[in-house]
């Protein structure tokens, strides 16, 4: 049997460039208004479109065509997106700057910026809702897709998640507790992207239950990775500012473990995630290679 | 032919009653977490709950029955009350009280209100997607209820009417505009209601036509009456501060036309909304007196 290695830059390459011109049609254009101009500025400003990524190569895992979870990727990075601008706010991170660029409330002003989160929350159910979107699939199976990614997003997912990251600021919390706000924070909606990719490619309850462990486990190694970034990170290469979990007080791994002892934590997470892929046939090979990515990014 | 005058007091208070415990059975828990408790905060601090009413009486209107249509009410004023919870905050409106209560960032703090707004507008459409919502309606007709309320609550509708009255402050705008600005703001979200009530309860194309006329103009009424209580109504009955627009020099329908020419515009938005009406029978009569209600009312 031939083989070919797999050359995730590549692939990479070729799902960013699909996702962001599926992003660039999905904003209102340019011109139209203020908020318009906000949206497409945080928008296109960049990112590693991470989660759209996962959700078409999990779709593709499970023997499925990419194409169709393109617009679902796209609605859980308009979400993604949503939760930074909001997240970098003055009155919850405070922070400047993002992919490299000022922050949406710097460029603009608060209120736009809050403004601008709500729109792109409010697109990414547009979307999802929409006539185009994985319309070869039954619509009882797309209501369940938007419920998946709601509920991911929402105050049991990524905004509890957010909400108990701030309340831990200044007060040290345990590990336990860490790992549990991590996969609300950051887990929920990657393992959504996973998840509903898989669906969307047609995957078996089989299937989705290992995808399901694989994006658990991912999800976890990406946060530790962050804080890990954080401490020794280039920010030319982040886009962003470094140490800020450490002026915060911030609970992180580093904080509670030290810098080796989390690194082979978010190890052993690529390790799991990979155990959970050998289901799988070569058709995972992408997802596999983006777990390892994962430990290895400098941004 | 016997007809009973139709009572709205005894309506409200019904439909009211049953659109607040379906709100308290769609929110977490009291005890689950900072989230939650902002998220009950919010929602039950009363209100008139409008626009579920206005959703509940357009089914009743076609001839369906208003429990269709319960949960699609109640994420309507989920919606809702996330947009007001942002509107106060500091960097937009920056009002201390709402429903005769202490606003969100007043009773919490700012980055808890982003998230419980962020919370709220997500867990609508969490609940818009369920299973249990509108269970009878087929799946495509209930995708397409999502949409549309997507896209009345979002940058083209909603969020862009907020967007455009921030932008319109300290400059005088024309009446053209400033009606523009309200159909988008107040008007979008009044219409979904109005027409996803009249879908849901199995209205034809033409009676959603009509009811779609019917709620452009009492959601114009409904702004013009909100403009003229900013200036002569009673804080206490109103539950917010008045006087606010014109401190923040705000182009209002009494600024540009004066208080009495106002009256008479609501009048009229009234009475063409009552028009739009006449193509249905006695089952309309809840819509009828909501019309009537909208100028009467003082808070």
């Amino acid at each position: 049997m031939e083989s070919s290695p797999f050359e995730l830059k590549t692939y990479l390459q070729s799902k960013q460039l699909q996702v962001n011109n599926r992003l660039l049609l999905s904003l209102p254009p340019a011109v139209s208004s203020r908020i318009a101009d906000a949206m497409r500025y945080s928008v296109l400003a960049g990112g590693k479109r991470l989660r759209p990524v996962l959700c078409l190569a999990a779709a593709e895992a499970v023997g499925g065509c990419s194409d169709i979870a393109i617009d679902t990727s796209v609605a859980i990075e308009l979400i993604h997106t949503y939760s930074l601008i909001h997240d970098d706010l003055p009155a919850m991170d405070d922070d400047a700057l993002r992919r490299g660029k000022p922050t949406c409330h710097v460029a603009y002003d608060e209120a736009t910026a809050i403004l601008t989160g709500d729109a792109l929350l409010t697109l990414a159910f547009q979307m999802l809702a929409s006539q185009e979107c994985a319309a070869d699939v039954p619509a009882d199976r797309r209501l369940q897709i938007i419920h998946a990614v709601a509920t991911a997003a929402g105050y049991e997912g990524m905004i509890g998640g957010q909400m108990a990251d701030i309340d831990s600021e200044s007060s040290r919390i345990g590990l336990s507790r860490l790992e549990q706000l991590h996969l609300m924070k950051t887990g929920a909606l990657i393992k959504a992207a996973v998840t509903t990719g898989g669906i969307l490619g047609g995957g078996t309850s089989e299937q989705i239950r290992h995808l399901h462990k694989y994006a658990q486990n991912i999800g976890l190694a990406f946060q530790i990775i962050d804080d890990i970034l954080n401490v020794e990170g280039d920010p030319a290469l982040l886009g962003k500012a470094v140490g800020t979990d450490e002026e915060k007080k911030k609970s992180t791994y580093p904080a509670l473990l030290g810098l080796a002892e989390s690194r082979k934590l978010a190890a052993d997470r690529v390790k799991e995630a990979l155990k959970a892929l050998e289901y799988f046939d070569k058709k995972a090979d992408p997802l596999r290679a983006i777990a390892k990515y994962v430990i290895d990014r400098k941004s």
